[in-house]
């Protein structure tokens, strides 16, 4: 596309987190957009390289402190890498005015607003637009994502594990019963927001878990869509726990294999389902993921095994939190909302070393 | 005891690698033992701060190569810190001098020498020694470590998993089917030999699983102990996982509540079991342990948590691997062995920061 | 000295910070004082192991909020570890009542006051308190230390710094002109306050150098004492770095060498003012420091070598700049001042791993 | 360029170590040219992801084994990125086969040979070949490199202070007398070789420095290029540190600034100097740089700064090591070689968290 032509114009609401600096990242070398707006009332005024010196030289747009009618005379699709709660409030207005919406948060992404109330604490007021939402984990709901003109983004667990366990229990290699997520993040999950537990000196050789019991807002999404594949409710255990790094999760599902679900079926339907797909990468035989091969990609790989002994299926997943979980993705949902080839913008490579 | 009294002389041999190191800074500076030789062929003629800077000062004796013989003029008891299959060569010999013996590596970890077989791709050839080693998990077989002239010293790993299910097992409150520990642990398990995947490029930023499914050889140890604790033959899936820093296992076990086992119950059959003893700590309501409270120190962290919405135990335990799971743990046995107060040399401490 | 006997009683003021929380640890576990009260405003009511898992099951007083005459009644010896210029305000008050004092700020190092006011952009309005301050680098002022009642503990930065510098100063090996103390900082030496500059995410993989230029507040210090040392006043170019980690400054002193110092007469010169001391060691032949062997520690390691080439002398410093730079290093002082032994409840010893 | 154009074949030999890998990484998704082999004997016949997963994906060609005929065969220009002293053997055969050459060892970089065996300690043998290598600091010889058959790629350490030196001394505001080069490395910088001070229980929560009072071989290529500058010989103090992360490092330049110079011109004189070059970034005012904002990228960033107090020109420098400081900059360097702008393949950015 040449830059006499016509290119989709994007802001990005709520960009001076994590995510919304990835998106902008991302979205300033899109070959087939132009960012024009960043929003960001607590840092309006400042240039993004001030809170991200990596930032430096990718000639952004400064935050500013923008109302709906702002960003709708800026842009033609808006993504809102907002807290909790907030997407409530903007996004009625973008959508009225016309605007495609790819919203970041949990906001939209929970069908039973019971499920958002209980885990969220706050009461849903949205009903009508949540029935509207699509929700984009792209490989599995792109069809409706490319005609979707408002995309709720997934989680980044929810991400991880949704995409690890979902062909098999679609398949029914994999009983619903029993499915034991055991979750571990990087730091970049819990966002830019300071806290003392976000601290070096306490995060630093350290290695804890943490919302155990039941009780992390990641869980409904997650059961709401292997319940989906599994064509019955089910419910997980899951555990989040933080590692001393950056960016990744690290996902080791548990599950017990249907009658007949020896490894190289197992291994065979998760490649399957994803042949051909740009982002998920199934591994092969005795293969097995890393963090460090998907940090700075869209990528997700998995990796199933049996364990005979045990009679227990592991099931090994891994992204970037801030791409494949979340502004990756989000781009990735942009591209079909809008269009364009699902993979533009999102060449990323991971480094070697 | 003063400087004129009689006291215990130790040898360690295999002292050169990390808990062979961790070992000869606890027994120097142990009040009622005296560090008398420090056997190591690679390193033999080197000063182990040639290895270690951090011993530096403490005054150590300098890395010898040391035959059964040596060790016996030297030593009246003899901590064996050998790769496998080497302390099945070197324990008789001791034993027959009249030593007593704590042996660290796996070699008489398991009753059943074909699990040995299995697991460490070796054959057994001592089995009369095999049956006269009491394993040394310390707050469960004390007394009989109390009598032993040959204590086994459990794994890291195991140590840290069976502390978190032994009692819940062994009262009932948890079903012995089904359950699954997913383990994660600091570099320094892998021990000192140098490996690619020991090196600071590949590991640091990452996070990985290894020996999966099933082929872990602190499998069998886990199942022993814990099938005594439940009266009954079980088999568990474990996992282990590999973090970014140096020292520490951090083991998530899951497991399903017998009839009744509410959270309570559950948190006080662990308390109740530990009372008084000085190195477990069993937290309580929704304290949760991490590594950096126990790294540094002989201690064991565990929280017991109910999961009521999925029907799941789920049990964190936290340990030092080279300490309780590995030089502290064999100091506490030679503490009981000997005679002498349990905690002696072990008053050790973390870092606040 | 037995259960009986009268120990000294001490309280920490300001406990609740990285200081505080090791000076708790190590009066706690001392064997000749009781550590009587923990005064932390902003934390009152808590346990320490609220903020500090660590610290769990030393059986530390709860942290409360203590004004001069609760801490009069309640100890002999106060250590002050609070932010800088709250020291102006208590400090007076505490000694009026006949406590002794060690004040851990930088509020009464400088023995000029117009320096204070530069560098701390704060007045000073104890004078006659600054006159009677004992500065507290125990290696070089510890006669004055032992009969003082008032003591002002150096900072993390100038400790390692003037120790490298101060015995080739003091000799007339190292020229007083056109010294560089290049030094590098973990992350604790920043405190405990919250700042995104301490948050993970943007120290992790990090390097960067801060109040560059001749700006840091420790530049004062460190030259008033150097400047005793060379018998005329000095100017330093200072340089801190932040380093990807929690504890430990290493610093890389370069200066000019006197004619005719080589490298032996360098070493030796250190070896030898040195000599005798616990807590430095002066490096011999090609030893080089690192800071794992004094973490945890209240070591200072020394190397000196002589770049024959460029004709320049690099000495390397390292310590715990929680301890030896702080806590331990206060308790250093306490020691002389109550007239114990000078290690009393700082044997303590580095992690090999 | 269309598929069907023509695309210069490229090889990299050496292609297992970590500069090998990254420059796989780069010129597999470079936009003008056709990477066609990777010769590797240590590792021939393995998939380049056997040796690094985060490779997986890109279609690379598998390790081989192969003699300068087998190179010459399959590319027009090849990549040495061979262990020091390889190169000598290895660069002849190939130029005279037609091809054109960048050598990323230390051969050819000086040009006084009886340098590179003081330093290297091993002879030279090819000073004809010495003549014509073109030294490939491109943003100094990048005229020289557009018309070379044979360049000399600079090291990490080097690149990084000649960069930040250069102007400076050209100019004439910085006297060429006693320069101080305080430098710290990621553990990349040391290569995938196997050694205990590469491993992770080593480096981790760490910092040491090595090679230090003038022997790392650095220096004399530094040397080379600040005595041109400056129109006269210099020598330099260089230390060289590990830091406890993978990639990047920071140079702390120490300087005496000529009459007159001020922060405002010393500032404006790197500025001018770097302006419109696209890999230099020249900082203003207060801006400081740091390894995060250059880390993926084939960035150095650049910040004077004039300490008044001391009289003293302090430089900070950052880069890449295996980009700038190696595989990028040899990139940047076959670009002008074969007329492709300077820029295609390097459009790199840094994740900002």
């Amino acid at each position: 596309m040449s830059e006499g032509q016509h290119r989709h114009r994007i802001a990005v609401v709520g960009a001076s987190g994590y995510a919304g600096a990835e998106l902008a990242r991302l979205l300033v070398r899109h070959p087939f957009v132009r960012l024009t707006a960043l929003g960001a009332d607590s840092a309006a005024g400042k240039a993004p390289e001030e809170l991200y010196p990596a930032l430096r030289g990718l000639g952004l747009p400064a935050f500013a402190r923008l109302d709906a009618a702002a960003i709708a005379a800026a842009a033609d699709l808006a993504f809102l890498a907002l807290p909790h709660t907030e997407s409530l409030k903007m996004a009625p207005g973008l959508l009225d005015a016309g605007l495609k919406v790819v919203d970041l948060s949990g906001d939209f992404r929970l069908q039973d607003s019971g499920d958002y109330e209980a885990f969220y604490r706050h009461a849903h007021d949205q009903p009508a637009l949540l029935k509207r939402a699509v929700y984009g984990l792209t490989e599995i709901h792109g069809a409706a994502v490319a005609g979707a003109s408002f995309v709720s983004n997934p989680g980044c667990y929810t991400t991880t594990a949704i995409l690890a366990l979902y062909p098999l229990l679609k398949v029914g290699l994999l009983r619903p019963e029993g499915i034991i997520i055991d979750a571990k993040s990087g730091v970049s999950g819990a966002g830019r927001k300071l806290a003392q537990s976000g601290q070096f000196c306490e995060v630093d050789a350290n290695f804890s878990a943490y919302r155990v019991a039941g009780t992390h807002q990641h869980i409904p999404e997650i059961e709401q869509e292997l319940s989906a594949a599994a064509g019955r409710p089910l419910t997980v255990t899951f555990t989040p726990h933080l590692l001393p790094l950056n960016r990744g999760i690290f996902a080791t599902c548990y599950g017990t294999p249907a009658e007949g679900a020896d490894e190289a079926r197992l291994q065979a339907c998760v490649a399957d389902f994803y042949r051909g797909r740009p982002f998920v990468r199934a591994l092969k035989g005795a293969d097995m993921p890393s963090l460090r091969s998907v940090v700075g990609t869209n990528l997700c790989e998995i990796a199933v095994r049996l364990d005979a002994r045990a009679g227990r299926v592991v099931v090994f997943s891994v992204t970037d939190n801030l791409i494949k979980g979340a502004a990756g993705q989000a781009v990735q949902n942009m591209n079909l909302m809008l269009g364009l080839p699902e993979t533009a913008g999102l060449d990323l490579s991971a480094l070697p070393v």
